[in-house]
């Protein structure tokens, strides 16, 4: 059981010895319990058909909900940058989970990530924007604009802002998010 | 001595009193050199005449530098930001200095920033843009929006962009400055 635990991301040795010390003192029935929930959990959770989005229908709520505008559609790398995004109440639009980052060191290829489909869907369902929510990591770069490319002949594809994050300090930021807010610059709104 | 070190910036009492003992263990020689230099700079470095950096001399060496662009005006709170940007290389116009954010709350009002003298370089030196690079606190956006409608009549006024910092990971960033980041989007450059 130790063993187990210490599989999962963020659990060292000593807290999977606390964990399975903890799980060895509980009552069988509430034992069972855990167990089931995550055999059901892992059982009932599949990938939205559409957007490829933790989804527990074939078809996520997101992708179903008449509500939003179906003619956007913000691509993230993974289910938990829906979260995060869905979490700032601002975004009206669809999703499209990559499931990774194209990556030779890791050998992750574009075959390898949801891509296929973002390109069937941008020509299928009249996609008028593609907003790449993307890290600006090496690996985020290269993704973003290989999927740029394939989707410029159909479809805007814009990026989200790379600047001062707020309550960010001038002082305090670093020079390539310095660099990054200066060429960025845009006219001053004055609402 | 000990009452004096306090009242610098990030010195509590007890460095406070660290530095004084320090102090009392030099030699003479070595006590006098620091405090020359102390009233040394204080006495040289004053502000530019027509930016408000820290300067030794009347008029800036950013100032007179003839390879910067004289169209182009970064405003900045403090010189400290002029600093930060410098050390980006990448910005190639001038800079002014407010001195500070309009503040109601410290009472501190656009009379005692060095806004006036903006207004008037920026009317009588042909500047083509007005950066605002003014951190994103409600002094900073208080600050940015008065003199953003001040110059706007005359001249190009711009900001900074706001997003995610570099090497930021989207799942780790603040809801509001996810927001500005989607708020923000561009079209992709394919470079």
């Amino acid at each position: 059981m130790v063993e187990q635990f210490q599989r999962l991301p963020g659990i060292g040795p000593k807290s999977a010895q606390r964990l399975a010390l903890h799980i060895l003192k509980r009552p069988e029935t509430e034992v069972q319990e855990l167990a089931q929930a995550l055999l059901d959990a892992k059982k009932q959770v599949g990938l939205c058909s559409v957007c490829f989005h933790l989804s527990a229908d074939p078809v996520c709520e997101i992708c179903r909900a008449p509500s939003r505008d179906p003619n956007t559609v913000c691509v993230v790398s993974d289910s938990r940058d829906v979260i995060a995004i869905e979490k700032t109440r601002e975004y009206k639009g669809k999703y499209h989970v990559l499931g990774g980052l194209i990556s030779p060191m890791e050998g992750i290829g574009p075959d390898q990530l949801h891509i296929t489909p973002l390109v069937r869907r941008v020509n299928q369902d009249n996609i008028q924007e593609v907003i790449m929510a993307i890290s600006p990591s090496v690996e985020g770069e290269t993704t973003t604009l290989y999927i740029g490319k394939l989707l410029k002949p159909f479809t805007r594809v814009t990026r989200i802002a790379f600047g001062l994050p707020m309550g960010g300090d001038l002082e305090y930021a670093d020079e390539v998010t310095l660099a990054r807010a200066l060429e960025g610059r845009r006219d001053l709104d004055m609402g």
